[in-house]
């Protein structure tokens, strides 16, 4: 005899996890299928512990700040070896809670692979056996890992990915990264603050090339001003691992002969690719697209009875994107909406100093779509907790289209800070004279946004 | 021949500036009657120097925190005499902006003391001549001043008010604190940082004795903590300078003996008075209540053609709710509104580390309205990013009314950046399905604000 469940998760990561909880707590049958670690990409090789690095290493941020205005002097030093250490049991930690909790709440929690073996089956290739399980609806939530193309391959000497890199035993003196997107950035941020001399080499002509504009040249602008070597628009032919150095190759342009750069360590960090293969998914006709996410209606169902939520589907590849679309999810099994899914506005954030905010369009995103867009901005420099931080570089740009707000990127210290006010004020679609109404409390740095809220609106 | 103003606006801090700038670049003619300096006790002598002096520090809290957990370790020393110079910079800086800011927008800024002479017409007392002048609408912003009693009055010497422990050229070893609610805590903690022993003396049973008794608990331990001395519950008999020390006498209990603590300086933080005397108001018919509040009507008027915004008027002696009132007359005065003011939900902050967070109804103030009142609540040490920060004491509790969110206070490192996120979930009155909605960012300290929106909810 197999149980069968109401709910079969495939994947513990945030969209996982978060479903399996929220199911069981409302009193549905669920297993939990995990090959690795619960918390997925986002708790053990991701966002929280990039986050442990730089929330430990911030203090040497705030130093350099009021150094540099000559309030204050001293020397701070990181120790990298306890900082991995407090990390590593952080995660631990954090793992073991999670399944202390899907224990509490009835939760089968099925180490090993989960694959599609007919309709409505599921077999659990564990280490030791084999297990088979029915379910009535299955939630695919297998995430995503690091991509990597011929040339570009992490080869866990001195060429790592993010997990390779987030798991070094101690910081190398210099570090390439490859790719200049939020992962990459997030990393260099980190491995500058513990000394490691930074060269980031990208193929597109900007940092954080999904963002703004006006985003990318302010990141930039600071990063060199940090001394960090800066290579864009360049096309990386390889990236290998030559005694004790990471070696990349490029072409800066068509006609130029290779050059290469050396340093201790590389990281790549060029996008990542959707865990969609080797689960059975053909086999309940369920879509692959592009580089093989799970195509998804209207509903996040992939084929009749299986949805699929996270990376994998190829929405939007950030944890809190994975948890929203699994709340949804839960409701649907629950009868609880019987609508399609609707996002709402997705807030993403680069972390460091300066930070990245972004949620909405942006300006040249609206005007794809044929808008008459107009644009407002308040510099950080205006505001007096910039100032009292000593970091006043960057601003707060909004976009308006036919009279509200439809997006709001900011880059600056601590600007995450206004990330949950923002996404509401895009949700609500503020007008100008709604932001004039409400109360932002003094002294703060969320008073930029107010700022750029109520500037003069220029074409964008 | 007087100069007929469509708006005399008596007091340049942030309500009577943010009033004359908005009304003069709605093409009003404006004139601008301050006695002191532009910015009034906010910019000049309350939050922001506090936050200055916060700010710079704060290096020091973020490295005693990593150390803690030996992750760091290191020494940072804040030269004093170089924050005070910024800060007296930053400020004659901000005053310079907003002088120009006048004069760009076409508004006359006379220096002096107002009096009503009449109606619709002022004198002003400048330092070599009086002027007159008429006006068809008044707006009185003077605002308010430390309060001294008998027995506490500032001496200048060892026994000082804020503006004259935020004027210090040096931080005394050692500081008695009068007063622990928001002004007193702020500027004990800044001291603290800045190397002061601290001792806090109040007459209420608990600091911050305005928050929820939970929040003054928290605020405690950790005070204690870092060695403060705390007493509590005690009557203030008199705080003198004596020789190079400040003296307070104080009683205990009924019965207990008279007792003394001496340190090198002394503040004094019982709250504010406001600053209606002499204004000549009476002639007007304005109405003074309690200690001097100016009476206004639903419109913020206090007599025909008069209004009062800010401390003055005492509806909430914070610089954003008297901005916040400012736009409000200047919108009546345009035409723009006709409806009775509404300050909407009103966040208050206690900086420092911890902060403290309140926007909307505390439990205990719903309670008194004779609702029934459930809360929630989330631990800070469950949040990654304050786990992060090594700064993991603190917690976030939602007050709910039938069904929705009425208040949401917080306490802990870090937690006013949810003031306006935590000011528009309380403005809209989120119930819990509309918080389960919401996209939080991952990972965010303001997922604990999630976190307790969605958590149990148990009787206040």
């Amino acid at each position: 005899m197999t149980t069968t469940y109401d709910l079969a998760v495939l994947g513990g990561g945030p969209g996982g996890f978060d479903a399996a909880v929220e199911a069981a707590a409302a009193g549905l049958k669920v297993a939990l299928v995990e090959a690795a670690d619960l918390g997925g990409t986002c708790l053990n090789h991701g966002c929280i512990p990039t986050k442990l690095w730089l929330g430990a290493t911030s203090v040497l941020e705030e130093l350099a700040a009021q150094t540099k205005v000559r309030v204050a002097a001293g020397e701070v030093r990181v120790d990298f070896a306890a900082l991995q250490a407090r990390k590593d049991r952080h995660l631990a930690a954090t793992r073991k809670a999670m399944a202390q909790r899907l224990g509490q709440l009835g939760v089968d929690l099925l180490p090993g692979r989960g694959r599609i073996a007919g309709a409505n089956t599921l077999e659990v290739l564990g280490a030791e056996a084999t297990r088979t399980l029915d379910f009535r609806k299955l939630l695919v939530a297998t995430g995503s890992r690091p991509a990597a193309f011929p040339g570009l391959m992490p080869d866990g000497a001195r060429v790592l990915d993010s997990t390779g890199f987030l798991a070094l035993p101690a910081m190398p003196k210099s570090l390439i990264v490859v790719g200049g997107g939020f992962i990459g950035l997030e990393m260099a941020q980190a491995a500058h603050r513990l000394g490691a001399h930074i060269t980031i080499v990208d193929a597109l002509p900007r940092l954080a090339g999904l963002e703004d504009p006006e985003v990318s040249k302010a990141l930039e602008a600071v990063f060199k001003r940090q001394g960090w070597d800066i290579r864009l628009g360049v096309k990386v032919t390889s990236v290998t691992t030559q005694g004790d150095s990471a070696v990349l190759s490029m072409l800066t342009s068509a006609e130029a002969p290779a050059e290469e750069l050396v340093a201790e360590c590389a990281l790549v960090a060029v996008g990542r690719r959707p865990n969609s293969t080797d689960l059975g998914l053909e086999s309940l006709g369920v879509a692959l697209v592009g580089p093989g996410y799970i195509n998804t209606n209207e509903n996040l169902e992939a084929a009749p009875d299986v949805f699929a939520v996270g990376d994998v589907n190829g929405r939007m590849l950030l944890a809190h994107a994975a948890s929203h679309q699994a709340h949804y999810v839960v409701e649907r099994l629950l009868d609880k909406t019987r609508g399609a899914y609707d996002s709402g506005p997705v807030p993403s954030i680069l972390y460091g100093s300066p930070e990245v905010l972004r949620v909405g369009l942006m300006a040249g995103e609206a005007q794809a779509q044929g808008d008459d867009v107009l644009v407002s901005r308040a510099q950080l420099i205006a505001n007096p907790i910039a100032q009292a931080h000593a970091a006043t570089q960057g601003f707060v740009k909004c976009v308006w289209r036919q009279g509200r707000v439809a997006g709001i990127t900011a880059v600056g210290a601590d600007v995450s800070r206004m990330a949950v006010s923002a996404s509401l004020i895009v949700q609500a679609g503020w007008t100008r004279e709604e932001a004039a109404n409400f109360m932002f409390p003094h002294p703060t740095l969320d008073e930029s946004l107010k700022a750029a809220l109520l500037a003069d609106k220029e074409a964008a």
